[in-house]
């Protein structure tokens, strides 16, 4: 039988908290099972821009990426965010690792074509490393993955990290009962956006259709959507969207993917 | 007999000039032993702070390191410089890996006491995780270390990245036969700072306190010259200071320091 792992992604209203930051890493160091961290960039990358007077342009809720904003988001999440995630962690005895995709060649990209939208220095995976990430594990240390990554040709590229997330769980089912789980703002996929307690505690392809169809989900919940489908259908066990307090509380409400 | 190991650390000069930087990693990548690259961060820091709006206030050429400043190395070290170098060396297929004394708690350090001067978030090594260094350069995966440490409670704290070369190649040197190599702006320490043909190609202890005693070594050497000795006392087999062409000539002049 295939061990465990679970795959996790933060999103940017627990990279922005720095208290929920902490309690949500002291829990997650309290996970026994192998794991891996992935982390988005939050608002830090935009204030960065601002301070240094760079442009931040975003289209369809992501960042078009030039040569200011490259370094920008390369500073801001392969630096400040993971390094403080990382000893974050090692102060609660979690043994992190932070990586960029570049690191170890963990996970390598190649640009996204110019058109239709020239998000410039922006990467899609083309291979994630499973035997050095495996490596990591069996040695009992927990990789932190921010959203870089590189083309093997010494360009670093802007990754989006939901879909890090995916494309390693997907990998990794190879070699482990993987689960991905989305931690972001809410408690789950929220039938009516004003409603916290609107959670729809199971999501098929079925009722997604449904749900697309009448409007009722969020625009930016439909790549996150999309992903988990995607790591289903690539043999992920179980993909979850949940919100910070998923590892802290015994009785607790959440989203569950399934096919 | 032990295996061989080059521990070599690059200075601002390299890390300010990206042509010399990228073919002083070309060479690099050609060193067939094990190795482990030092970087120190440039004048970049203090770019940064200054478009920030940041101090960047040095007291005998090291940083003071207060909240600001140590957000700004920790950007610029860990996350632009380190990124970029790991990006590099890939494309020149070597496999390196980008770390922090905090991934795989690679690196554990103190705050310095604030007397007699309170260089704020500094810190001076307490441990140096050999076995994970084994664990990567045995995986033949190359290591590249920033000038940042971590005190293990989840403080970040600035470090001396001559002093972080010296102490890897000390504690590496139970396991393998190490070569700790100083690569700056000059050929090798000067005789006469104005006179690049000047280069002492020995130096030992005795013609150390000499060169001292007459004040022939320019100031900014002395610690350097320091951590070369304490190396040499602790075990490490060759100790050199040299300039980026070391490894790219076949007839070279460098200076070796001796006991």
């Amino acid at each position: 039988m295939k061990p465990n792992l679970k795959i996790i992604k933060i999103g940017g209203n627990i990279i922005d908290n720095p208290q929920l930051l902490a309690d949500f890493l002291a829990d997650f160091s309290k996970i026994e099972e192998s794991k891996i961290l992935i982390h988005g960039g939050g608002i830090l990358a935009s204030k960065l821009n601002e301070k240094l007077g760079y442009k931040t342009i975003m289209n369809n809720g992501r960042r078009v990426t030039d040569k200011d904003n490259l370094d920008t988001v390369t500073m801001v999440y392969a630096g400040l965010i993971n390094k403080k995630i990382v000893a974050t962690l090692q102060k609660n005895k979690c043994n992190a690792i932070g990586l960029s995709g570049a690191d170890a060649n963990t996970i390598s990209s190649k640009k996204r074509p110019t058109k239709p939208i020239d998000y410039g220095y922006v990467g899609d995976i083309n291979n994630i490393n499973t035997s050095i990430i495996q490596l990591f594990i069996t040695n009992n240390i927990t990789p932190v993955f921010c959203a870089i990554t590189h083309n093997k040709q010494g360009q670093l590229l802007n990754t989006n990290a939901d879909t890090i997330a995916a494309e390693i769980a997907v990998q990794m089912s190879n070699y482990y009962t993987t689960e991905l789980i989305y931690i972001f703002n809410k408690k789950g996929v929220l039938a009516d956006i004003n409603d916290e307690n609107s959670v729809i505690t199971k999501i098929n392809t079925k009722t997604y259709s449904n749900l697309k169809r009448n409007k009722l989900i969020h625009d930016g919940m439909l790549p996150k959507l999309e992903n988990c489908f995607y790591a289903l259908n690539k043999n992920v066990t179980r993909v979850i969207i949940a919100n910070h307090t998923l590892f802290s509380e015994k009785i607790n409400t959440y989203t569950t993917i399934i096919l």
